[in-house]
């Protein structure tokens, strides 16, 4: 049993120290610690040296490993460490990791932001504006600040925490998946499960546990014929063009309103389970959400329950573009000799990416052979990734289920999410541990977008619901 | 009857003066005349210039038509002028009214080319290499240096000559078409008939006249639903995505094989007619040189008639690109909210640009309306020409055809091309005369390319050719 005592100081603290955790989260926004641009690179060491100041603040014992370099365009850069923390050490203690990032995506005034990206500032409804607020500093910091609250008040940390921060999540996490396998049996050893702060709630008033992602492939079909792009005038009519055979398979992928064509592709689909469809009842999503999301009524469902399975349940289809043909504004008349289209498939439970790969490739061989084109084709998977499911009847769910309800005095919503988070299944698969995905931030936060927030509201009772979430997996029974 | 002792001596000075007339084209060649580029516009004007010198060398009298502005890369530029000139006026002669152009394509050493582009140098297989060299100065020049060689043997020239040399073909022919509309019953006024100088033989060897062009009909279709992009992941499966509306909707256009699907396309293609199937069965033409200029061996016919009637006498359906969709190398998961197909219909008699929006228009709004997507579908037809086709049968073509005769001592083949060229057209509409396309240079020229050139013996030859036209004309019964 969770004292609820100590989670009463520990909840009055947070909520009396507020100011400092805006503050602190502002001092890092005010990194540009961006990924991906090779001139912010110091910027994200930056941002690892800052985190490792608060850890020595905190006796948090670390290492920073470094994972080596590499190239960007065309510069070979270091790579910036990952931080590997360790808080507590008693055997009668559970064991969790948790992991966040410390890079940011970039930020331009210009492409739209009200204020400055790198300078947080709170507007009059409580959103703390800046880059990186949400994604992914509100909730390492978060971690930092549960941990901080509990040596304030003076109470015991509930659990050994492990903590692995990197600073490439926005740049492909280079380095990361094969410190994993190296460090699964070491410094990862005694991890009984792990938490992951890095997504969002479904919508905006309603907190949510994550169970499950959809896997991807993506495909590069490429058509080639001529040597070299031809005129049409001289041209079209006594060649085969790439770009009619091209559009021809792409017709026969997916239906207008989502359906795989692909055969095979929809025969591993996990059935739908009464006790799973039990948990759409209750979630809090309206189809409203998604129209004002796509700023549109170009919904395929009109009602919310098939909506959801269809971004989170189901697989679907998308056709992304063409590289090679004619892609600029105004008129040019080109037969493009080589085109290579690309889509990809969301996967989900149980479709396996080496299965979808050949069924792919069967198929487009097959339907390109009716073609009767001289043409050549190519078939090639440029990247697979599982889906990942989750058990939410898990020890690990279940605590952080009724940290929810101490927090915010509701069930959380059980979610899925059509996109991918790789690490999460690289976790899962090297420590074979339930990976729990515990959001911080709100569906609207705009993680990759301009005026990317967090809610102050989000923040404190964030922290608290990571507290509170490391008791009961302090309490509950792990069997 | 001409009188062959004219074109003897007509023959032996211009034989005796090919390098003279080398060195004039070599002087054109070293104006780097591109009307594309803003900052060679005054080059365009100094070989303008250049050719007015030679008119007032000549005894011809000209305007410099000053045809106003025009907007470029956002710069305000001076449209080079039209050169209209007058050599003879005698009422008892015809009136041949020649046109041709000043201007070139852009060229750069770096493009791949051997040599300066904008210096002539001639290779030892006599290849006149320089930007321009076939297109168009060498044919406009020739017509300049057969006036110069009639004078220099002093024989009276044949017909009473109008000139019309622009400055903007390679860049829209802008102010082309209002001049020629408003000269049409003044300056024109007296034309018999029309011989443009500015395409190619169909092969390397043998001479040809061109009488007719295909049409174009340039489409541009836009599907559009979201209002903004979107992460493939998370809306993948719940809405109605453009780019599979539009792929389907382009997979109904044509087969691999050519044949266009579009009900209605194909209802006014001219019938195949006894006498022009003959022509094609002396023109020099061997699949191997289709093969050579695609670089490939994925032509769709077996023989040459049907690929040469494939090129010049039926429509073809060239799909060029999308705009608004991913086209960069590498990976990208985007749901694009907004695509623009395009795709061109060439047309051929007697296929009309009105009707054929009306049947790509019905066709592609019946087809989206069976996709059941909540979609929208913009259908545009952003350009198009009429196709042409003169007959090989009138005394402008017999003229010329007894032209080649005299001097290459063999039957021109008689040609189409599957590209346009729009002045042709608007000669033909607004003079009501009789257009001729008389090429000088070779198929394998390369003018829009790197290494553009004009073999010597084309040159030459076609000094002697045009010169030998004018005489055939002026004796043939125009009845
Ligand atoms: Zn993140
Ligand atoms: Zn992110
Ligand atoms: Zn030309
Ligand atoms: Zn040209």
């Amino acid at each position: 049993m969770v004292n609820e005592t100590v989670l009463k100081n520990f909840f009055k603290y947070v909520d009396e120290n507020q100011d400092h955790y805006v503050d602190r989260l502002r001092e890092a926004v005010a990194i540009p610690s961006v990924s991906s641009d090779p001139d912010r690179r110091e910027d994200v060491f930056r941002m690892g040296n800052w985190l490792i100041e608060l850890f020595k603040k905190l006796g948090i014992s670390y290492e920073a490993v470094d994972v080596g370099n590499h190239v960007m365009s065309g510069k070979t850069l270091k790579l910036p460490p990952i931080l590997l923390g360790s808080y507590g050490n008693d055997p009668k203690k559970k064991t969790i990791l948790v992991y966040g990032h410390y890079d940011v995506q970039p930020a331009l005034l210009e492409d739209g932001w009200n204020s400055d990206p790198w300078k947080l500032v709170e507007d009059s409804t409580g959103r703390l504006v800046g880059r990186g607020s949400s994604d992914d500093k509100g909730p390492i910091i978060g971690w930092l600040n549960a941990i901080e609250a509990h040596q304030k008040i003076g109470v015991e940390f509930p659990v050994n925490l492990k903590i692995c921060f990197e600073g490439m999540e926005e740049n492909g996490s280079e380095g990361l998946d094969d410190l994993i396998a190296r460090e699964a049996d070491k410094y990862f050893k005694c991890v009984d499960a792990v938490c992951i702060s890095d997504n969002y709630w479904l919508g905006v008033t309603k907190p949510c546990l994550t169970y499950g992602l959809r896997g991807i492939s993506y495909f590069n079909i490429t058509v080639s014929g001529p040597g070299r792009d031809l005129h049409s005038g001289v041209f079209g009519g006594t060649v085969y063009e790439p770009m009619t055979d091209l559009i021809i398979l792409f017709s026969k992928l997916v239906t207008p309103n989502g359906k795989i064509l692909i055969p095979g592709i929809n025969d591993d689909v996990a059935e739908l389970k009464d006790e799973e469809m039990e948990t759409y009842r209750s979630i809090e999503f309206k189809l409203e959400e998604l129209q004002s999301a796509i700023e549109s009524k170009t919904n395929i469902y009109d009602n919310e329950t098939q909506t959801l399975q269809a971004r989170w349940r189901y697989p679907s289809l998308s056709i992304h573009g063409i590289e090679g043909a004619f892609s600029a504004p105004g008129v040019k008349t080109v037969l493009p000799c080589k085109v290579s289209g690309k889509f990809s498939i969301r996967s989900v439970p149980n479709m396996d990416p080496d299965k979808i790969t050949a069924c792919v490739d069967k198929f487009l061989r097959e339907e390109f052979g009716k073609l009767g084109s001289e043409n050549k084709l190519q078939v090639e998977c440029v990247h697979g990734a599982k889906p990942w499911v989750s058990s939410p009847d898990h020890w690990n769910f279940v605590a952080a289920a009724n940290a929810v309800e101490k927090v915010f005095n509701c069930k959380p919503d059980l979610t899925r999410e059509g996109g991918s988070i790789p690490v999460t299944l690289t976790f899962q698969d090297a420590l074979n541990k339930n990976v729990l995905l515990l959001p911080m931030g709100r569906g609207d936060d705009g993680a990759h977008s301009t005026n990317e927030k967090l809610d102050r509201h989000n923040y404190t009772e964030g922290i608290k619901l990571l507290g509170t979430y490391l008791h009961e997996v302090a309490a509950i029974k792990s069997t």
